[in-house]
């Protein structure tokens, strides 16, 4: 699986005229290595090179990972604390045959949302004043389209995402805290099976503050009348869930009901609208088209939904200017939502993977507004 | 607090002879501003210039975010996801009446380790090509003394860590698997009252993987005469603990008992050690002395500590390079630890704060050996 991912990355490289892809730690790292290492102060780069071995530098306490956990030859530079990492860059320069003195200007690929200063600043001295691409779209389009090993972790980390779920109601009260629900939720996901890297904390909004479209937990309790917003997570595998479903605490006023059927509606008409062929924006019009004839297209404030895999937002995004060409194995999620400034707000959202005929909801969970709390 | 942490960071930039220092979303933003963003596709930076108010450049979903809970005067450009954000960085930078023509290069300070190339090549933009210059010992500097207000978080969030420990110590059996009291230990941090975003994944290695320093969680079950490290953390708002304890599955062999020893002297030694005016370096070489006497120097094969607050390492670094001079309020983690390759390993960790007359230790779980499990 992992050579055959390195063979995708050398052709897509060709394509693009680079001579080196670079990768820090995290899940390009990851997808192509099969290796998984912590973001921190010691920085950790994999050079994937058109032609030759890759070379990984990294802390001299990663290397007994590398050496036990390579998929194929990889060679590491490592270095310790007191060196620091600035020679084993320029060894890595000297391994790949890049950048030296007599070569030309070495094109490296980066991806730029993710690569620090620090990365940069290292590869610019070792392999001297290189050219700099961004390379997010070549990654992500090896990323995009997932394999039957990477479906499987989705299906699982949706399938202990909703057990979490579940798991959680019946603590769902009026008077519970938001930050209370939180914690249970993320304890029921933990219980259900997740990986302990949780993809985010769970978004809990009560009342007014599920009016607010990226709301952070706070302490207030839950009322009657309000509308509850949970956004949680699971991970299996290193792959992700990403999942919302809107609440009704009680008997709720008819326009937050009006809202909800909306925002339902555009859910489904969503799903409905994917398949093979049809565009990301397409998918983002199909459900933006509801909103609006239903007079609240104001109040969908975002796009429609972002690709889901190793990371929580990834390819394709589902926004009106992205063109993207949807095809199967592409798996994204489908998240409108109203909110309605100082009163309240819905969004409710599943992941989805393209199939031959259509679309698949990894997620099953009822989407029709129940009433709980009370 | 936060008027004055600006007034902190101005005095220092203007030692750096910097125009402006820039922080993304992260611990530096938040010190400096209170506003907590999360670290996505869509930049965050706060621009705080030698004079004037600060800038803040963000996705329009945060506008409402800046805009209630700014400690003092911070402009705010917006951009959509339509737009994108090289226009608000633009605005940004003629607001601050930095980098615009007939204005001569700015002077940038830019937090290297955390600052991605996405961020500074819109910041090269905006600011006609500036000086870049790594300002992570500014920020560093102004974080590395910790106010009444922070040492409070830290004290509440090493007491979560250590309920969840004792909560968790009964669930810990012979027969239980790494990732079974991993995930035990997680969800006894939640109901401990951590904050949901915990610092780090525990480090559960028993048996031969707590040879490693950098163990990662693995399916192996516990076997009598295992030595199990736990290494662990919490978070109470926004501040971390980080402890670690090793433990007996049962009776271990003599030579394991003897490096326990020798790593609790080590611990012990260290902090005995610790009190204004003392070096960071002389702290690492008071626990390696013990170490090497005892004849396991060799493999203590990492730093004695790091720093501890808004980020699980931070300065100052516990290495035997770094001359910084101890200070009232600062906070670090003392861990020593030796590891014998396919046997076993110790480490003993305590965070403790630096005190007028020495020091205190956070933490106060026990750190004689414990024997469990059996």
């Amino acid at each position: 699986m992992h050579p055959d991912r390195l063979q995708r990355l050398r052709t897509a490289m060709t394509q693009a005229r680079l001579d080196c892809a670079a990768a820090i730690a995290g899940p390009n790292l990851f997808y192509l290595t099969g290796l998984s290492f912590h973001l921190s102060e010691r920085p950790t780069t994999g050079f994937f090179p058109a032609q030759g071995d890759p070379v990984i530098v990294a802390g001299s306490l990663e290397e007994s990972k590398v050496a036990s956990g390579a998929p194929y030859p990889l060679r590491g530079c490592y270095y310790s604390d007191a060196a620091g990492p600035v020679l084993a860059y320029r060894e890595a320069a000297q391994t790949l045959r890049l950048g030296g003195r007599g070569q030309g200007m070495a094109r490296l690929g980066v991806e730029t949302r993710r690569m620090r200063v620090m990365e940069l600043r290292l590869i610019e001295d070792a392999f001297l004043n290189p050219r700099v691409d961004a390379a997010e779209e070549l990654f992500a389009g090896l990323r995009m389209i997932k394999d039957a090993s990477e479906l499987a972790h989705m299906r699982r980390a949706v399938e202990i995402a909703e057990r979490a779920l579940l798991a959680a109601l019946p603590a769902i009260q009026v008077g519970q805290t938001e930050r209370g629900i939180a914690a249970e939720l993320v304890v029921q996901t933990l219980r259900a099976g997740s990986d302990a890297d949780l993809p985010f904390t769970p978004i809990v909004a009560s009342g007014p503050n599920s009016g607010l479209p990226h709301a952070t937990v706070t302490d207030r309790a839950l009322q009657p009348g309000d509308l509850l917003t949970l956004d949680w997570g699971a991970s299996s595998g290193g792959y992700m869930a990403d999942l919302t479903r809107t609440f009704a605490i009680g008997a709720i006023e008819p326009e937050l009901r009006a809202i909800y059927n909306l925002v339902l509606a555009a859910n489904e008409a969503a799903r409905a609208a994917t398949r093979p062929g049809r565009s990301a924006a397409d998918i983002d019009a199909a459900a933006r088209r509801v909103i609006t004839t239903g007079g609240y297209g104001d109040y969908f404030v975002h796009r429609l939904g972002h690709g889901l895999g190793l990371e929580g937002h990834e390819d394709p995004s589902m926004h009106g200017q992205n063109e993207t060409s949807l095809a199967p194995g592409m798996t994204f999620t489908i998240e409108p939502g109203i909110y309605l400034p100082g009163r309240g707000g819905v969004r409710i959202e599943d992941d989805v993977v393209v199939t031959a005929g259509g679309v698949e909801s990894l997620s099953t969970l009822p989407r029709e507004l129940q009433v709980i709390g009370v």
